[in-house]
């Protein structure tokens, strides 16, 4: 890793809190000389590029990627296929394409897919690392700092590319890993996807009621943390909970089962089992999802 | 409510954050001349005293409340019927009893049956505040700055205690509201009582795995957020099972309910119901649970 890292043009697909940040993040970094945002959205990208989160808009992303050193798609899962297509044939060769998806086996097979020849100049990430907000002014250049970053290149992706990747997180502040795909996504399917289908129920839950609205004023602070991530945009999650249906669908299974064993113990007013239920959690909660400051 | 409030002797009977924190907040306010504190654990009491909690330790309940002019009872609820019991018949005339249990049904039961003829001078309470911390050190003056406290009054409680124990919460910077005990116990269950058990069990799924260490390594600020209240005390939260179980299971029915279906989205592969869920829930947070500043 000799040398500072300099990348000329970097291209973002869909300027959203993932992709703004890593322009940003970058830019403060001095490691980028240009940022071309690309996205659906035109308010969006315009107001990217009035807060100096992009240098250029482009609304075709062939036209973006013709010169681009660099390429971030950051979009839902769901389009990342169309978006590959897109680009493909319009990639120069020494162009590196990296993702920010929150699974990673689908977004493989699509990029095997739709990136073809280009497939080797893929570094499948996933920056573990968000806010419950959307959108390019939600974006700020320390989301990464001291957050994971995991890669999971494939034994025939180049070398060269999984390293300016690398780089590029390193110097957004975050630390990198590499795993394997498959458990990548096994892993946040329990850590991060579950959390947010609960969180979302939960607020269904509470919501349908037809006094709501009155309920809701007796919540705390308790209720409003719990179910903070609720807020984080549909669109991508309902494409994570697709894309890694298996993986999530197992996790599923093991809360419901926890969830019923509470509830056994509440309906048969066993109060010693709720208060090891409890202490378990609270003795896990603070062994691993504590921060240490 | 003319005049300044001046309570003279208070007794706190469990000294942990509710009960810490309400006589920190009225020391701050200057409402009240001495308070003494009543535990089980000898450390908790001789903390308490050290940061100036309490101004006098009393291990015997029925002793402290010969004098008392407001008796708050803030241990877990399991425990107030004993607790009741103790003191029943020591109390003078003109005292005035409370509590800081979250479910009030049961609570005001027990009151009944072991207050005796002391019951007309019971004020149930509810302080909705709190933290996932426990114990006196835990306590703090502002934690019911601009909160809500809930009284459930009864027809026959004598109006002086109800003025008393409002007034002593106002002094708090707390809101006062009268409900009835029964939606009150309903409407916590819902947004308090369920949330917990939904963060307990979570934490339990994940915790259960061989790989828990590993895989919570990958986890972000949204587990952390989400499970926050699976630190608070298991004993305190196995007793609000207990007391509040029939509206508990009941608000569990509409969770799992809710978890259902968006279970069945998933399995389906059905974007357009997943976005939906999620879209609804993500506008009646923003709508009710997002802090207005």
């Amino acid at each position: 890793m000799a040398g500072k890292l300099k990348i000329g043009k970097l291209v973002v697909i869909g300027v959203g809190l993932i992709g703004a940040s890593f322009a940003l993040a970058l830019k403060r970094a001095r490691a980028v000389r240009t940022v071309v945002g690309v996205g659906r959205t035109r308010a969006n990208l315009a107001a990217a590029r009035r807060l100096r989160v992009i240098d250029e808009v482009q609304a075709d992303p062939a036209r973006a990627v013709r010169d681009a050193d660099l390429v971030l798609i950051a979009t839902p899962v769901g389009q990342m296929g169309a978006v590959m297509t897109a680009i493909a044939p319009h990639l120069p060769p020494r162009a590196v394409v990296t993702d920010g998806g929150s699974t990673k086996q689908d977004v493989i097979a699509g990029a095997r897919r739709f990136l073809g020849g280009r497939f080797r100049r893929f570094v499948p990430g996933h920056p573990i690392a968000g806010t419950e907000r959307s959108g390019a002014a939600a974006g700020f250049a320390a989301l990464y700092h001291d957050r994971l970053v995991v890669l999971t290149p494939l034994a025939d992706t180049d070398q060269d590319a999984v390293r300016l990747v690398k780089r590029a997180w390193m110097a957004c502040g975050a630390r990198v890993v590499a795993l394997d795909a498959r458990e990548h996504d096994e892993m946040l399917a329990a850590v991060s996807h579950l959390p947010h289908v609960v969180a979302y129920a939960l607020v269904n839950a509470l919501a349908q009621r037809s006094d709501a609205a009155r309920v809701l004023r007796f919540s705390a602070g308790g209720l409003r943390d719990t179910v903070r991530i609720a807020g984080s945009s549909p669109e991508m999650w309902a494409d994570i909970c697709i894309a890694n249906r298996d993986a999530l669908l197992a996790a599923l299974d093991e809360y419901e089962d926890a969830l019923e064993e509470t509830r056994a113990a509440i309906e048969q007013g066993d109060a010693g089992t709720l208060r090891r239920l409890f202490a378990q959690a609270r003795a896990a909660r603070e062994r691993w999802l504590v921060k240490k400051t």
